[in-house]
């Protein structure tokens, strides 16, 4: 008796009984939130995230790329790097990136902070060296009390940085989506045609690459299976780190959390719209052309993959001394 | 007897007795929190403050060059535009701006709301128009919702937009600094030597154009009245608006409120240190050379005015919808 009250009860409020069932099983997993994390590094990381006197311009921040207003991304097609610099590839959102397997569209990176090295010493995005940067953070006394007080010694150094900034990344994670309060019983969390779309997406084959907790970075995978993928872009994705030819156009699997908030997708950033990127990725990794009405569900569906966004005060950053390096902005 | 009790532990903390005196006719005045403040307008206006979506490229938004995590300013000479174009004047401090007589250095526009217009529309700023912003807008749900929210009405104009930046904007006053605190009866908030830079401060003439809630902002005055000001800053000053000779020159003297956080200094920017600052100050204002010791006293006074830095949560931007237009960073 109290089984059929409850199976009436979700046929009213339009669940299918298979979805409302335990989805203990389902490839794709509940987010955790960070675990394990040393607030005092968290801290320091934040504001070096936010601070631009890690790049020569004194302008470009972290933040400027991986704006965590936006997603943890530009939202711009490639990025722009020092003196207005175009970027080669899409900046990947630093959103739960410490699920990633490695970091980078083509997994240069073993982990965060080896990630968060690069770019400040990269020409074309924050134009600075690692020597350089070190030089400004000694001479800002805010931040040697900090770095004291957490690393507890004299000298800063450039794995300090990142390994801070790392620290501060590992918080980045979004949990709370409607999807996972779905998959944690939540029945009523994700409408029928959201769910129609969950369903399209793992019978089609998209789960296939885009599974785990992350939906997602946790492989390598070739850009254009079925058909060739055409791009103005010269990135060569994993073959650029092996030197095979075989992994030429495998690039990391993104995330699809927070895709809502990640547009324009792909390494190049060249679909504007989760429509485009769904058909794309449709027909030239699985051979398939998903009606208008697909499309649309499967779209619904990855818009519940949006979490709980970071929410923490704007870091204020330490003021420079009058020994402090000066930004160079427009200096050749 | 009680007299005597009071007048003894003054001096026992080392406190002048005229400086325990009471402060309330000194020539600076204590920093009022915001008050009539509108808070629906002022969470839109934050959001609309960190949105790069107002500027042509997608990449500038208010905070790039009035960064909230640096004073209010950018620490950088003169501002980076669109596509890296150089600006022609520092950007001053967006912190306590409410209680500058006009706005701009030149005092071009009458308040905030009038200002925040002008960033948006300028080719070597956000390079932006306020037709094209207010495109943007009207095509992200998440706007359109909360300015029907705010204003009661269906469609949204460049008004809106700049009323609400201007009332974020009012929030943005940092009371509390060690100075007020002193102003409002803590006679150890301020050493021996900060009282000393003080007395300084008023008995040499700063105070004639610093003075006020804000510490300046409140007139108009000649850069270079003793001595001529050298600079290759094309700027006009109050001449470019007023069209009259006499104004050449003529600059809105900036807030000293948070002037430690607001480096580097004038209206080219080219004093990059505090020391740097008050020296060219005596020199061509005054007509005074202040030794190292009497510079170092005024400047560890004018450290005693960073108050309270504005807290609140980093806003969360409403992502673009399907129509938004994209932003154009690399197109001509």
């Amino acid at each position: 008796m109290r089984l059929q009250i409850l199976v009436a009860s979700i046929v009213a409020v339009g669940i299918s009984a298979s979805a409302a069932a335990a989805p203990a099983d389902e490839p794709i997993q509940v987010i955790k939130p960070a675990a394990n994390i040393n607030l005092g590094l968290v801290d320091l990381g934040k504001k070096l995230y936010f601070d631009p006197r890690l790049s020569k311009s004194g302008f470009i921040s972290c933040n400027s790329c991986h704006n965590l207003s936006m997603g943890g991304t530009d939202n711009i097609p490639t990025s722009i790097g020092d003196k207005w610099q175009q970027g080669p590839i899409n900046s990947p959102t630093v959103l739960n990136s410490s699920l990633n397997l490695a970091q980078f569209w083509d997994g240069r990176a073993a982990d965060l902070k080896e990630q968060a090295g690069g770019p400040i010493a990269n020409p074309g995005e924050m134009g600075f060296s690692h020597t350089l940067a070190v030089q400004v953070l000694e001479t800002i006394p805010g931040y040697v009390r900090e770095f004291r007080q957490v690393f507890g010694k004299d000298k800063i150094d450039i794995d300090q940085v990142t390994l801070a900034i790392a620290e501060f990344e590992k918080t980045l994670v979004t949990p709370n989506s409607r999807f996972d309060q779905w998959l944690l019983g939540k029945t009523d969390a994700l409408s029928e045609n959201e769910l129609a779309g969950y369903t399209l997406f793992k019978e089609s084959g998209c789960v296939a690459c885009h599974n785990g907790e992350a939906v997602g970075g946790n492989s390598f995978q070739k850009m254009g299976i079925v058909e060739p993928y055409k791009t103005k872009a010269t990135a060569g994705g994993r073959a650029d780190v092996t030197g095979k030819d075989a992994d030429r156009f495998n690039f990391k699997v993104p995330t699809l959390r927070n895709v809502e908030l990640t547009y324009p997708y792909f390494h190049d950033g060249a679909a504007n719209t989760l429509a485009e990127a769904v058909d794309i990725m449709g027909r030239l990794q699985l051979g398939k052309k998903f009606t208008d009405a697909e499309n649309a569900k499967i779209v619904a569906f990855l818009k519940t993959l949006t979490g709980d966004q970071p929410s923490f005060a704007l870091p204020i950053l330490p003021p420079s001394s009058d020994t402090t390096p000066r930004p160079q902005p427009f200096s050749k």
